[in-house]
């Protein structure tokens, strides 16, 4: 079987790296529109249009199931991509929330990117099982994590100022970013005692029920541009892997 | 007359603002490509795609001159929009280094994003009057920026974490992003004493050569998208400006 993941950029490796790991037999072919990362301060058309494209060109290279690593792209285009794709399409968000689901006494918080946290896509589902929820935009994150700053008085004091308001109101959080799993030690010490639910692990998981692990193992990555620091990045969150990368910078002319 | 001004996003509205300071009279029309923002991180050769075809927009609304307010933008791509234009076009490198050539006695050092100091554009130009050149480029400055964290303990614990180095090896220093005027305070209280350059100031004062001030003073703003933040980053950028704001986001579909 072969699994197709998009993500706006890099950040969805991390969703790669956690379906390899449950699964090491199938093929995988990652998309990172690197092109016009980040999705997270796009409008919703924009991110709709941006994610339709990704799925076609992963819809021509025959995969049998659609992975929306983008949390962005999960907020605002399942009902799109349902639509538009012949296999069956999995995002973050409800993963995310199942597993939040499973562990919370009622009061979740969600971070993530400003368009995610606007779409309220995380919360209204919540909501709708009678959590209370509380959602806040981290927006430095993800600037610091490619910068490298995965740790340290620069990153803590930018995590206190977003997350301190959360202190003592949540029992669970969701990291709704792809990126955010990189900054969980320094998250936890923040808010210490939390559980905290990571997406990418969630959307490995459900994957269970629709794909088997059968295949070459192959994993192959696809980029629509060449990220300044992009060999750098996927080594930091892929550390482990060993990959074939296939850059190809044109696939949205 | 009629100047086009483009840029990436919205860091350009502060060579707008430089611009309709000197010239009250003229007709500006400005796009920033806020689908695809920031520039700083891509290819060269996509950087020269995305270049032109905002040049290829704004040629179409009949402008006297092409003025490249991304530093990205001027760094990789004025010889294609050069060749593709029929009006003239004014990059923001050669007037930030000229106004530095006027200042120093000799060692400039030159800020900007990734892909800006990776062209090398500032440094070849510098080093080809005689001066000795330090670069450094600083990712976090744009976020930190976009994210309203103007002054504070965290901006200033990035910019000493970036700028430290430059201390006593520079007299003068080139601002080669649109957005970090915006950081001249905390620019300014690590690196005491030096003689900071805003290209976008230098440019306007490059247009006098080119450009009479004449016309019925209209101010038009085009965006690719409608960033999540827009309106309150164009006020932080223009706030005395009264503008009549055009969004049309279906620009490149």
């Amino acid at each position: 079987m072969r699994v197709g993941i998009f993500d706006s950029g890099v950040g969805g490796l991390t969703v790669l790296g956690a379906i390899r790991k449950l699964f090491p037999q199938v093929d995988i072919v990652y998309l990172g529109d690197t092109a016009r990362v980040p999705y997270g301060n796009r409008s919703p058309e924009t991110v709709v249009r941006y994610s339709l494209e990704c799925a076609d060109f992963l819809l021509g290279r025959d995969i049998d199931v659609l992975v929306v690593a983008c949390n962005t792209a999960s907020s605002y285009s399942l009902d799109a991509l349902s639509e538009f794709s012949d296999v069956p399409v999995v995002g973050v968000v409800e993963p995310g929330v199942k597993e939040a689901l499973r562990h919370t006494e009622g009061r979740v918080g969600v971070i993530g990117t400003r368009a995610t946290v606007k779409s309220g896509s995380y919360q209204r589902l919540l909501r709708s099982f009678g959590a209370q929820v509380f959602a806040k935009s981290c927006p430095l994150f993800v600037p610091l994590v490619e910068e490298g700053l995965l740790e340290g008085e620069i990153t803590e004091r930018v995590a206190r100022m977003y997350l301190e308001e959360l202190k003592g109101k949540i029992d669970t959080l969701i990291l709704g970013c792809t990126h955010y799993p990189l900054l969980k030690p320094v998250i936890r010490k923040v808010l210490d005692g939390i559980h905290i639910v990571d997406s990418s692990e969630a959307v490995a998981k459900e994957l269970l029920d629709i794909v088997e692990d059968e295949g070459s193992g192959a994993t192959e990555l696809f980029f629509t541009d060449n990220y300044q620091n992009l060999e750098e990045i996927i080594e930091r969150i892929l550390p482990y892997q060993k990959l074939s990368v296939n850059f190809n910078k044109a696939l949205f002319p």
